[in-house]
């Protein structure tokens, strides 16, 4: 499974010794060809970490022969030092390979503002070099992960060829962006504009509408890698699909592993007048903290729903707002609904669907609750 | 103290029943002349409460002889019924008063989305009338509260002349909006149209640049009145001062009292091209979960800082962007700054100056720290 599921690529992941703990903490993932095409798609976040910098740079190329990343640290907010480092990264993994820098990503994830040990890592690039294997993307997977408590891959595809990937990420979910470290490799045979399209097409749809905690992190990336090996070009939408259907695996398994969440809260928003003010409704609503604590109580506080509503831009009318919570309509036309003790929110997935009675557009959007436990994580120590 | 300091009014603050543990829940503010000029300001929540609708309708007049004021039910998303509560409430002081319903304003708050027991409240309201007092004001304040864990009163004024107010606020503390409920009175002098903008210039000064927890109410109002018996009309800028230093004691009492808050972080926003641009900067600093959990651990966690400023439209360069946190300068242009270790965080008082070398124009905005107490008040019943 993972980044090696498809034909073509080579993974591995190992303790370099950035992480004082000694867990894995450097994964290496190779695109052996014959094609090496690539996307990417980076943070919205206007203070992005040097990492993010040179992959959107070496993106332009459109071509990618190999991916360095790194937990326990993410070299962001770390001056030219940051960038000469990341730069020093693609370097020795270019040089190890007998690749281009150019055509080498770097990802980091971990704390901001504190540079990388590289004493370590680029010993590690190499190590990691001498045990690339068709069967290291789970090891990659794992070698990722920060707060993360599991490591998380999915796979796609039919006739021939495939689409897998891996992903970190635990808090700081918000959209607009990329939201985490994601490397999604496929044996299809397709060009740079075509999984440019494919990837942009599917984050937005998945990864951008995963609202964890509203925070938007600096290093956010996802890439996509095509080696070509399955000789099979397939059809658009199929490969599209593919793409997505990996997103949203993926981006699911982060809102399950968010840090303190006790409840997933999957936000439907139905009859809005576009697409975007479904987006922004959905958004507003995931993001009210007053919310996501009475969805942690278990308790139907629908109220909380429409005054998040009431901040947004989006048309509608006030009383002509309906709000169900797993499948009771607690709120009919602006007032009281159903009988509110009929909801039941003892299991871990909460459904609430906000009905704009605005026009026929509908979004999605999945966040979690707010608990003690996420302040504990958060708060307990830097991260 | 509070709305009886001025000259001119009378108060009273009784328990009608309306709160189930039998505190005191209503409130009557009485303007006896010889003016009774008034001014308001309202949440910008679209969903608005049946008290809020009705309360802007009336001060178009710009009078208002009295104020009914409710804990314990905001009468928000009640459909029309709730709107006929909030006028016959209206109605009933009018006719105890002797005043025209058209000139009696009425605040609610509470839980959303419940009716209030109105057999309660119009007799309440009698006998509240009965319990008018110019020695009134505490207890005024005292029936207002929802989770307050104090009363919140202030006073100002010189020259024969007083500016008197009372406030409730604990969660859902935003900006954009009046954030709570709040009534002011003066013995001034003072015509609507004087009332209005004095208010008006300081509530966006003050009131609005409280975001506790990034939460807009359904019900917030802000209310100004003046009964000219003092017979002192002052210089406008002597006035509007006195009323901004009220509404700055009220915002300083309700971030004190926010719910589950072990800090006040007070962020000052400078070196902004805009005064727009600092508040938008002071404000996704103010709404970012991580940050508010990092300040409760007492963690300079500046990257934090800078994650946010990244998500906003301000005018500024990374590399350009200083941070201190309590006077220590922890991050220097977009970097890593002075030792962090330096940086005292023991005290409830937290400070943290985010410098975006664009400009010279500054706002504060003050809010506090995300705890686990936070999440057991919102979670643990509905309110």
């Amino acid at each position: 499974m993972s980044v090696t599921a498809a034909k073509g690529f080579t993974a591995a992941g190992i303790a370099a010794g950035i992480k004082e703990n000694g867990n894995p903490d450097l994964a290496l993932v190779v695109n052996n060809g014959p094609r090496r095409a690539a996307a990417g798609v980076f943070t919205a976040n206007r203070v992005k970490a040097a990492p993010v910098l040179w992959s959107e740079q070496v993106l332009k190329g459109g071509q990618l022969a190999a991916v360095v990343l790194n937990s326990g640290g993410a070299n962001a907010c770390t001056g030219p030092k940051g960038f000469q480092d990341t730069h020093a990264t693609a370097e020795k993994a270019a040089e190890v390979l007998g690749v281009g820098a150019g055509e080498v990503a770097v990802c980091s994830t971990g704390l901001i503002g504190v540079l990388l040990p590289m004493d370590k890592l680029l010993p590690g690039v190499e190590t990691a070099a001498g045990q690339l294997s068709e069967h290291g993307g789970e090891k990659a997977a794992i070698a990722i992960k920060t707060t993360d408590t599991v490591h998380k891959t999915s796979v796609a595809g039919k006739d021939g060829w495939t689409v897998g990937g891996m992903a970190k990420g635990a808090g700081m979910l918000a959209p607009g962006l990329a939201t985490m470290l994601v490397v999604l490799t496929t044996d299809a045979d397709v060009d740079g504009e075509t999984l440019d399209k494919a990837l942009r097409d599917a984050t937005k749809v998945t990864f951008d509408r995963v609202d964890s905690d509203g925070c938007m992190s600096t290093n956010d990336t996802v890439l996509l890698l095509a080696s070509g090996a399955s000789g099979v070009t397939p059809a658009y939408d199929d490969f599209a699909e593919a793409v997505r259907q990996v997103c949203d695996d993926l981006g699911q398994q982060l809102i399950r592993d968010a840090e303190g969440a006790s409840k997933d809260i999957k936000i439907e928003v139905i009859n809005a007048a576009t697409e975007d003010d479904a987006v922004e409704v959905g958004r507003s609503i995931a993001r009210n903290n007053l919310l996501k604590c009475a969805v942690h109580g278990e308790d139907p506080n629908w109220g909380r729903v429409l005054s998040a509503i009431g901040t947004t831009k989006a048309a509608f009318e006030p009383d002509r707002l309906n709000v169900a919570i797993n499948g009771v309509w607690v709120c009919k036309n602006g007032g009281v609904g159903e009988d509110r003790d009929k909801v039941d929110m003892r299991y871990r997935e909460v459904h609430i669907v906000a009905d704009l009675s605005a026009g026929d557009a509908t979004a999605t959007i999945w966040t979690n609750d707010l608990t003690a436990d996420y302040v504990h994580e958060n708060s307990a120590y830097s991260s």
